[in-house]
């Protein structure tokens, strides 16, 4: 395989995955919008992270672990140490593109050799079974995530050795892997899975890097297993969850729905998809793209997040999709954005990366703030007017860090690797699934992007390694407006699925221009979501918007009423927000809808009774302003609605 | 005072409360729909109870406490005495009104002597803190509950003593309550209040039953001190619920919003409300009928219910009312009848019994089987197609009883007591608040009621101790037609306020007869709701109806269309659950609105934007039938839902 041809990134499909789409061998993002964010991640949040990492405990665990310090266990959360990896995992990809400074560097380079001191002769590693549950390995398997621990470890030295060449890291990887392999099988000491899922994805990408046919096997068996009750049935039977939970209700080859703790259920189907793409399983295909077309018709909101549940951080039923109770955890996001990549990879479908990028935009985005430094666990697509904020970790204000702090370094680790998620090829061509500033090389060639995106929807696609092959560009679903030419000349922009495909000779310095229309659109939900009846949401491009009380005239939102009628503008403030397109127009306000005790009002009667129409008295038009929903909560707390009642 | 002025019920003004109305010192109903339910109370609800206690290890703590048996203490929940007191309060009103058999009242007497032998010599009693906690009395007031506890005591005490003349359990709950006094105050040994109220109002009944000053005192002592933080409210920063979880954010004259856990919250108002009653206070006054109107006006189901969130059992946001995932704890709705009824004596105000009638058809009733064996501990609004019942105990199947048993034996003691919350007398006359067939006598005189309400709105009322007085009908809210004559002729029927009032020189004989129409009404709420824009809920007389999946043509719920046009009709069917009248009529479906992927639709652009209308093909029409709320979940599990939209 040529160097060319290896993608950088934490995917990387072999060559027996016949059919499959390759991640772009080179990619990065060199400007414009998502250049700023992964600035910050760069600059901010990841050096950052390791003081974070220290504060909370995690690295002080692994030092007991090792034998390095004494003292208690910190946090009295089993998963800990799968902090520290996802942030090493960033920092590989940083380092790839943007280098370390010497002493992030040396301190990374110090976490390695701890978390290797850490390691047990067998392999085994964790720090909370080695330290506070010691003698209990391997015996809690629902709730220790062990092995949720070593799909984070194995991400994260696959990173660090596709990053830096460095074995060290892959090889404690490796062994912990081996030592996984040794007692885990249907004829082995232990038959079970792990409550969360996670080492599935991780072992297939092991099985890429290292070729070990064992790696793949085991991922096989880990994602057969589950379904079958292994995870203690008759412990979770009467309990809040229950099997599904854990995913553990039924094999994935029979389900029909995505359900329980949703972070759990990504995970599992990104290393079905990725066990799919290698072993050209059609069942497990069959079964990923079942569960997604549910999971994106029925339980998707529509920044693009997961859970509709605090409780148990879980789907809710079909169309249930409350805003103010939204759960949207930011690593479901991520997982989702992981997962839709894979697919997009097995299958060559645009709709796939169309639902990563309104995650992207507006779902994973809102996680982190605009400086880098707080976080949102949680991702409401509401707060109400004299809103009680009693969530702590999971409530409508940004938290530095979290007691169970799995978002920050997953935001990290997504957003320094961002680029391989753009760009893929085939021997065919190369396909672009997002737009983003930045050179993106294939095997078929090269090409160098150009794009105010997603302010704006011009983009410009430069050969610069050329031959005859198919530039895919992907036209986003939002989009019902597209013109592209070559070297001036339009073309024809025909796009039944999504793709606008040019084949050509191409030459160096060839330039393809595309335009996607962004007009501001108003945007309504299938009727079955009660929670947005009778309301719209404003998206332009592919950023869905919300109003922020402190952009209004007056405080408080529950009266608004969007009148879908007025005309409404865009305007680039590049003041504002590190620069947004915001939205204004002018809407009205319920005054004193209901000034007795009752808020509920019937119609007369009495036969047939008449529907009833609670008065209301709109007030004369007022301006608003509406902001890109992952702007928000930069600047105070307060009222925010993305979904506005037409009514 | 003379015995006919003495309410024998749960709630007894004195004659130090000017201007309060009283309760009727007698009160029984003898027919109709309320005889019915209470049977069943009596005959299956209380007997069935005592055996739950049993085998739910209730009274095996109290004999650990009592040194009668030996080993763990079960349940580990410190407040399980609480359904002892309260399943006896129950007791205490069944005997009143119909008796015991022997064997109950031999049982019954047991656990009065159970009680008295597990109280310590000081006083003080409660089986969690003398068997599992041995040693931390006091130290918990937080989670702790013994004021809790020790306020169900009380008010189990009162009741068995008003029922049955016999003076030993009250004089446990007067050694409690001398043990409280003796270490609760500011210049006593502990200044604190308890996390969750309910001592409060009964300290307030202990007072009226003794005639001690010290028990008002007391009481008003920890109405004073509640708000001040001394629920520890270091321990609770940061957590989930905050200090006004248990309305320790804020002294009650300051507050502005009901805000916490419901049931605390409302115990806590009644408690309040007594004491407004027995003092005269202003300012508690004003603060009851503050939060009152900021609670019904903006945090109340159209069920009556109340609580929005499961998570913590709490009230939500202003307007936040959810159906799938409303919680409306059947405790919180019976806490709501007994604040309401002490609203109602302190005002004379008809609203507060608007609401209490309400809150009794659609919120407690709801939470008791029709056959009396199975219970709901929340309400929620609708059942989804589809949906995953994994809320347990809190879910949406009914239980044979619960891990926390609150909610049973409330609804016993509330059902058992319940002629007591329907009419009131003072000098001037009888104030009829809820109507049911019995008999009620007040000082005034005595009258005897017969209606076939709930389900049609003619009550005859025949005058039986006449005198020159005034007789108030309350005409409910939601009855916008009302006829009303004496002896045939037909009177004035202006009701301003909610009282229709006649005045006579009243002879035994007379005979008022009342007739409240009740066309079935289609109910819409304040657009605040975001829950239920654009959909209506079917009403008639006081009760809410619904629709249950299995008694549809075809099934599933989500796709349901209302007509608001097409005509309904209300038909009884004495056969079905126990004899409803059911409301039938014509409806449309949603076949296949979304064939796509993505349940979001975006309107034409560009400038304006067109407003979203999603495709909608509805089917021809579909007869449906819907069923009075209280009454679902009777027969099968499956899809239920009270708010229908209406396009």
């Amino acid at each position: 395989m040529e160097q060319a041809e290896a993608a950088a990134g934490p995917v990387r499909p072999t060559d027996r995955a016949d059919g499959a789409l390759r991640p772009a061998g080179r990619a990065a993002i060199t400007g414009g919008f998502w250049a700023a964010r992964r600035a910050v991640t760069s600059e901010v949040c990841v050096p950052q992270g390791l003081g974070r990492l220290e504060s909370a405990g995690n690295l002080h665990n692994l030092r007991l672990a090792a034998g390095r310090t004494a003292g208690e266990y910190r946090g009295d959360l089993p998963f800990l140490d799968s902090d520290v990896y996802k942030w090493l995992e960033a920092a590989a990809w940083t380092e790839a593109e943007h280098g370390l400074t010497a002493d992030l560097a040396g301190a990374r380079d110090a976490v390695v050799a701890l978390v290797r001191a850490a390691q047990r002769d067998d392999g085994y590693l964790n720090s909370w079974f080695q330290v506070a549950k010691d003698g209990e390995r391997w015996t809690d398997l629902r709730w220790g995530h062990e092995l949720y621990c070593a799909g984070h470890l194995i991400q994260a030295a696959v990173a660090h050795h596709r990053a830096t060449g460095e074995e060290g890291l892959l090889a404690v990887a490796v062994r912990f892997a081996d030592c996984i392999d040794s007692v885990f099988g249907t004829d082995k000491k232990i038959d079970g899975v792990c409550g969360h899922a996670e080492v599935e994805t991780a072992l297939v990408e092991l099985y890429r890097e290292t070729g070990e046919q064992r790696y793949l096997d085991l991922a096989a068996y880990f994602v057969d297993r589950r379904g079958h009750g292994l995870l203690n049935p008759e412990a979770t039977r009467g309990t809040a969850a229950g099997p599904a939970y854990c995913q553990d209700h039924l094999p994935v080859r029979e389900a029909n729905a995505v359900a329980g703790h949703a972070v759990r259920q990504l995970y599992f189907l990104a290393g079905v998809t990725d066990l799919a793409v290698e072993t050209g399983d059609a069942s497990l295909r069959a079964a990923a793209e079942r569960l997604w077309t549910e999971m994106a018709a029925r339980k998707t909101h529509i920044t693009g997040g997961l859970g509709a549940h605090h409780a148990e951080e879980d789907f809710g039923d079909p169309y249930e999709l409350p805003n103010e109770r939204a759960y949207c955890e930011t690593c479901a996001a991520i997982a989702s954005v992981q997962w839709n990549w894979r697919m997009a990879l097995l299958t060559g479908e645009a709709k796939y990366s169309d639902l990563a990028e309104r995650t992207l935009y507006n779902a994973v985005l809102p996680g982190v703030s605009l400086d880098g430094t707080r976080w949102f666990y949680a991702n409401p697509l509401q707060v109400r007017d004299e809103h009680l904020d009693r969530h702590g970790d999971h409530g409508v204000s940004r938290k530095a860090w979290f007691r169970c702090a799995c978002c920050p370094p997953n935001v990290m680790r997504l957003l320094a690797s961002l680029p391989h998620y753009f760009v893929s090829g085939d021997a065919d061509g190369i396909q672009l699934h997002q737009y983003a500033t930045g050179s993106y090389e294939a095997v078929a060639g090269t090409v160098r992007v150009e794009t105010g995106y997603p302010w704006s929807g011009g983009i410009a696609v430069t050969i610069e390694r050329g031959g005859e092959w198919t530039l895919s560009l992907r036209v986003p679903g939002w989009c019902a407006d597209v013109e592209a030419g070559v070297n001036g000349v339009a073309v024809d922009t025909v796009v039944p699925d999504g793709w606008l495909r040019i084949r050509r000779a191409w030459q160096p310095g060839d330039v393809v221009s595309l335009n996607l229309a962004m007009p501001i659109r108003l945007t309504a939900a299938d009727p079955r979501v009660d929670a947005v009846r009778g309301c719209a949401a404003i998206e332009r491009g592919p950023l869905v918007y919300c109003l922020e009380e402190g952009d209004q005239p007056q405080p408080g939102l529950d009266a608004f009423v969007l009148d879908p009628s007025a005309a409404l503008t865009a305007d680039h403030d590049p003041g504002l927000l590190d620069g947004v397109t915001v939205v204004r127009g002018l809407s009205r306000r319920r005054t004193a809808a209901h000034p007795a005790w009752w808020p509920y009002r019937s119609g007369a009667g009495p036969t047939p009774p008449t529907a009833p129409t609670p008065p209301t008295a709109p007030t004369d038009p007022l301006p608003f302003t509406a902001i890109p929903y992952y702007a928000w909560a930069n600047r105070q707390d307060g009222a925010m609605r993305i979904w506005l009642p037409m009514a």
